[in-house]
């Protein structure tokens, strides 16, 4: 997902501060981590988190500057995302995230681990020391969902009976809970009224449903350039997708080539095919557009400005990565 | 290290309790992970960190029953304890801990990142639940100092030149700070004036250190089947412990062993060999006793119970364990 940076461009600087603070952070302090840290705080990170918690600490901070304890929580959020995609990748095996080698492929699994570990204590270090209990709360909460979602993706795998609620409430902690929580950390760090915080835990949900929605469908749709790893990929490794199970209500067949987990010649390409036949791709998009739209309604309770533009255009942007 | 069930007779009960809820919390949840849970908190932990915590809590609450937070607390303690072990034999690879095979050796990474982390999601939620702010900062403090120690110790493998107060250090992120820090947050939670809470905390780092050392002198001095795990294994991956530190100032030849990663036949035998010759056990026991004898001095702050005479015997028997 690369974002026009337009999109970004109220918290452009705000967004180098932090590239440069994450970078340091790590770097500094253990050389052992230093090549990781510029592998993953590098140029090729996208910083979308960060991004929507600096636009909801400008939009609700309309008077007055922000405040270091946003720029702080923003660094959380990126942080804490990136330790559960190290992670997740030490257990998913992945070689590759994001058209780069993954941590573990290149530096091995020792180095990920400690990575990984590091960024979630130093969060928790940092998180503490916002000094807002109900902002630990709701963090800390995002860190178990990612560790629940990870664990239900696993036990779910292969599984052509699963049903879409399910593949939404994992999405949910996989994806939305970091956006949304932090979201609504954001507008508690400005002190919003418990409404404003709310609909801003709502924007952050639907906006992280559709994101997933829509990077699951270009798992199907985009080539293996385009993704930075292999196409396909989710359907192969048995994690069943909104198109998928879409498709499945149209073609029963389907459910014989999952359940025998791909084991002849030809099964996945005979699955992707019946999957590309299907209303699944289509139903997908609507699902994704569905959300998208209702994350647009949830930010207008916020008065008008330049940053909450930007969160109304994010969610128009996520959709547009499908045409 | 199994210590005479009698230190622990004040809160036997509780240590029931605390088992039983630890084993439901893990296996209950995630069925994937109820083999790891039963591995993890099943008959083998011995429950030092808990069983700390809990002494502290009944010997500053003589007054009243202990509260669901503190009980809570000593929860907590053991999970990132836990936590961290899964995570760190991963890291060093290592098949055996407490005679049975580790949690990545007996399922894979996979399952011992997703359990380690699980387990440290599920403590910083609980410990946020605990309400108590101050509480939250020493405790991510803790992990912060695992993290960092597991580092420190990968940078410093076979480093002759390594200084004894580095090695407290270390040993004071990876082993004294969880103790010091639990100990200290028991205090707060029953509301103990703050000279109290420093000692408390003193008690846990001069005790957690003494622990460490005794550790890596038993490295030395016990047998395999005693230690459950193969003897003189820390000098073998390079960790240099209290009795090589001091070893290696009336032993010369021992650096020379060391620098080379004991590549030649003999080399690890040689070390050992010249290790027993020295004063280096001798005087790393004497340093732990050191530590020992502040940790008890730091307990006599509090008032005379049966909580407090076990947190006493704790001191002396960390020692005995040498003899």
């Amino acid at each position: 997902m690369t974002p026009a940076t337009s999109l970004f461009t109220p918290v452009e600087a705000d967004l180098q501060i932090l590239a440069d603070n994450l970078k340091q952070l790590v770097g500094n302090r253990h050389p052992i981590l230093f090549a990781a840290a510029e592998h993953l705080f590098g140029a090729g990170g996208k910083r979308i988190r960060p991004a929507i918690v600096l636009l909801i600490s400008r939009a609700t901070m309309l008077e007055e500057d922000i405040t270091q304890r946003h720029r702080r929580l923003a660094e959380i959020t990126e942080m804490i995302h990136t330790a559960s995609l190290v992670h997740d990748d030490v257990v998913d095996e992945s070689q590759m995230r994001r058209g780069v080698p993954t941590v573990h492929s290149l530096f091995g699994n020792r180095i990920a681990v400690l990575a990984g570990d590091f960024l979630f204590a130093q969060s928790s270090w940092y998180l503490a020391n916002l000094d807002n209990l109900e902002v630990v709360k709701l963090l800390s909460e995002v860190i178990m969902d990612l560790a629940t979602g990870e664990i239900q993706q696993g036990m779910n795998r292969f599984d052509s009976s699963l049903a879409i609620e399910t593949y939404l409430q994992k999405s949910y902690y996989k994806t939305a809970s970091l956006i949304a929580n932090s979201a609504k950390a954001a507008g508690l760090l400005s002190e919003v009224p418990s409404e404003t915080a709310q609909h801003l835990y709502n924007y952050g949900r639907n906006l992280g449903l559709a994101f997933q929605i829509v990077d699951d469908i270009l798992d199907f749709t985009s080539t293996t350039d385009t993704l930075g790893k292999p196409a396909g990929s989710d359907l192969r490794s048995g994690n069943l997708t909104a198109p998928v199970l879409f498709a499945l209500e149209e073609k029963p067949y389907l459910e014989v080539l999952i359940e025998r987990q791909f084991a002849q010649a030809e099964d996945l390409e005979q699955a992707l095919a019946l999957i590309q036949d299907s209303r699944g791709i289509q139903q997908a998009r609507e699902l994704a557009a569905h959300h998208a739209k209702l994350a647009a309604e949830d930010i207008e309770i916020l008065p008008p400005s330049e940053s909450r533009q930007a969160l109304i255009d994010i969610t128009e942007y996520v959709l547009s990565r499908l045409y």
